[in-house]
């Protein structure tokens, strides 16, 4: 099986299962209104140093959109990157969820969006003829393997505040991102400017699992709303929640996000040996991009390990919290 | 706790997550390529004696109005129940996954379809300034806790047919009213005339589980979309998969809905007998609707076992897979 | 020719056609940036004697719509006579408008709101099951040829105000219910606790020219974005400002309405002395009802003067400021 | 005034107004069954040498957006060019009537499709997290002044029909281009492969007329449908259908077109004679481009006839069926 060719093809991480499994005693409130799923905020406030509301999502199409639609209307743009999975992968989601707001594609080195082009996505303020961007949106880390630093979230948040913008966060990758950057989740969100975050936690070790966090908590009633209306307001609420408290549980969040992100240190390490490989960049998270002899790509197909290619021709390739450095040594082995 | 006052309070039944357990071995592909999701149809073909399409949800709200999004558009009209979930409980998900669809209310006894009212619902075909009826839905078994004969269900799919409407069923208790019809999956289905399921089975023993049941599978492209669109399509989506497999192996489902079902009727029986408490009807599936005196309402919110109580004064009280003679036994001791 | 089918089938009054002749003069900034357009909010806010904004639309149905889109959102429902037109015959306009908000059918005498139906309405606050009601609409005057008093007007307010939601006036017969009442605009609208209103002209004399009018003017700069969207900011917007604009010069709109109200008062009057016609009430605006013997709609089906028939057998008839005596004489003439 | 700031800032047409004024004569029947609608649909067939079926609208963006939403679902994609007004100057109308759909902005030089861009953007045919194309859209003539050759719209065409799109024309400027390229409605059009054609009336010598014009009449119900749902169903449609009649009669719209894209050549040609300006390109229909030095754009500004000038300093400046020679005369002279 393919471990490579992305970091949701793993299942669920045994603590989770654990969790699901020890949630499941007994009788328990419907849609949210359980023990387990009472204390969401207070995990989340704890870990983020301040006063968040959260909504459990079981997708990250979900998180997103669902942000999204609390912070721009119908008549509004939505700043993105043009390679973003919000603009990419989402399949209308966030036009759906706001009902017709606009997603501005928004150019950018590193998957990261570009300040001067986020910049002049403004230039049409108060012309009733462009929808007004009132939000944006960034991935952290990026679709590109990039982590963002704090001071590029910064100026990004600041950019935004001058203008009147709410900044979300797709944190599809959360974990990994700060692991890479060794902060806090505080520091790497509100404390730099962050407004709302989709809090990844499939990819990282759940079943299906995501929480909104809300630095404004004002906004959850509206949320709350909007999560029931999507589908999202699950009755046995319970067993997502118990999944995300496992997560934060003992940061096996960080955990699993270092042993993705030193898997991948140690790909591109060994991808830095083979002739028959480039690599776009050193790593940041737990994703990389490489270009690769037609040989090369030829062999991992036939050994069913090749990742995506892009329509530049790189391969990306991610690690997991379940990469093992014998995953490694059998994918660089088929590389001659 | 109170196992009476919905059948989704329960967790999920043994079977069920020892089979989200297992499924967690190993890497599988995503988005429901899976080897386990590959073979949905197929389990569901086979149970309903007919190819079908299969889209699974998490939740039923999203399984509803998903469904009907397929089969009305923003200019149409969708037939329901006036106390249906879809118009009472669903926070204008219908409105939202259709695009702007109406929901028209339609009255009747019993939380049945009045055949009239249906009918009458179609007065201004072709009128430009009204929506058109283009769906019908109907829960079976329904909100009343009445379970529709097949012989009722053919009449409504007729006067559909007769007016080219689809009909959706909402199956949120389509196990119990299977049990309680004593018929196939296949006879209460496509075979009356009914174009698409949605077949619940998180409240029958699942954690999170509903799957769209389209007999018509030219839909499935168009509902792969919208169930990725609205963040339906799960990048796990073994784990819910799995438990959709479990549901239907050794006829759990049917086994389930018969313990909720047998333990209503048990409970209906209890109540007769007491003086303070008088039944609407004879429960026909897992719920049943008393009034009750004042004393004994007091007692059973004392006891923390009272059921909600409606505007007209009536307890709705369910039953489900868990619910034991002991628990009724309980209940029916806080009454005097 | 039928003149009493509807009072939208007469043209313009000759004194809208000389405005929209005369404003043809050269040329004028487009989107409503021209002069005329610019008097607009000062011609409305003397009318209603406080500071209002106005959007001018070029039907009702857009007029509503939009209207409601600025006081419900998809999570929202909006309060509505079961007969009115917004929710009988605009084909879906406000759920499009709002993005999906639910409108909830109140039933109610006289084409009038019952107020403990619409109260009834509001009994699931704060449940995210249900849509929460934060707008009410009421047609003035109603589609049933009622009108309301002052006081009953200020009832259904008072009940909006008390549970937060806005409340919209359905105007497009606005005049007939201002001569009807021998009030001020004011009085029938802000003063009584109306928060906007479409002010109808087009039924009245204009062309196709609608008004909405916001007693908060701090709506105008959405209701812009949202009149772009919906295709409703005309390039040469002043050939509609000039309709409106000549419509309140010297009280064309009073006198226009005062021949319509009048021509029903003689219609009645003579429909009273006919054996083969029962009226259902003395009429108030311009529109009144009357049952008919079979011989009786024969003839007038014959005459080609018949007016729409609903369910219960009653025929609608309208009077315009167009109606003539002679146009009287020649229906009640019709009848032996 | 500021004759070339637009083609919207002219009024009526001498012809429009005085057909307007004819077809005020008595009562009509509503909402398009009067006998001049009725003669819509044969009218535009006659000039399209084929069954067409039309659907009045009172603005461009309403004929755009409600075109598009019979060819483009929630999610779907709609190619445009990243220029055109679809793309920049709708807010979110597309978004809008489709219900969500994506506005995919495509490149190309001179405000044309590239056809490299179109087709790549059609690379993610089948995947379920990608919005699928099914419509594209083009100006005749471009917001840039330029006017596809017949051969180009074949190509853009024939790109469409290879992958399943319908294609929409935004004929804003319908009757320039066809000037401009000497060519019959039809062959611009549907013989070249175009599904649906905005047919602008307004700009051109109307008050406020646009025409959707459907080469697949089946779609007219949907249409329908749609324009009673977004308003522009009028009452009393005759006053916008007296002014399409009039503008077809005696090739009123050809004979405006042709004042207009002579003006600008004309002005074009006084242009190439001044040392202060530098026109980016000969002009193909009745607007052209022009870099001036920053005294002649003082120079315009202080006499109010400056164009709009984009980020790159080229101003716009467009002609019109009003535009005379003295009216460039007196622009040309600003000039020194």
């Amino acid at each position: 099986m393919n471990h490579f060719i992305s970091d949701n093809v793993t299942g669920a991480h045994p603590a989770i299962m654990d969790a699901v499994v020890a949630c499941n005693e007994g009788i328990a409130p419907s849609y949210g209104n359980d023990e387990l799923t009472k204390t969401l905020n207070d995990a989340f406030s704890n870990l983020f140093e301040t006063d968040v509301a959260v909504i459990p999502c079981t997708s990250g199409t979900a998180a997103n959109a669902l942000s999204l639609s609390l912070i721009a209307g119908p008549t509004n743009a939505i700043c993105a990157h043009e390679h973003s999975h919000v603009y990419q992968d989402e399949c209308n989601a966030p036009e759906f969820f706001t009902g017709g707001a606009r997603v501005s594609p928004i150019h950018g080195a590193d998957g990261k969006l570009d300040l001067g082009a986020l910049s002049a996505s403004f230039s049409r303020k108060g012309d009733y003829h462009a929808a007004q961007p009132s939000a944006a949106t960034f991935s952290q880390a990026t679709e590109s393997g990039s982590v963002y630093s704090l001071a590029e979230i910064k100026k990004v948040a600041g950019i935004c505040r001058a203008n009147e913008l709410k900044l979300h966060m797709d944190g599809a990758r959360f974990s990994n991102a700060v692991v890479s950057l060794g902060c806090s989740a505080a520091e790497m969100t509100w404390k730099a400017g962050v407004d709302m975050l989709s809090f990844g936690a499939t990819k990282n070790g759940c079943m299906a699992a995501e929480a909104i966090v809300l630095f404004d908590p004002s906004l959850a009633d509206d949320a709350m709303y909007r999560a029931k209306r999507s589908g999202q307001l699950l009755s046995k609420m319970r067993f997502v929640t118990a999944q995300l408290l496992a997560f934060l549980d003992n940061d096996l969040w960080l955990d699993n996000a270092r042993v993705a992100n030193n898997a991948a240190t140690s790909l591109a390490e060994g991808l830095s040996n083979k002739s028959c490989a480039q690599l776009a960049s050193v790593p940041q998270a737990n994703m990389l991009f490489v270009r690769l002899d037609v040989d090369a790509v030829a062999a991992l197909e036939k050994a069913g390990l090749a990742g995506y290619v892009d329509a530049k021709g790189m391969m990306r390739l991610c690690t997991s919290w379940r990469t093992t450095e014998s995953d490694i040594q059998a994918f660089l082995n088929c590389l001659t």
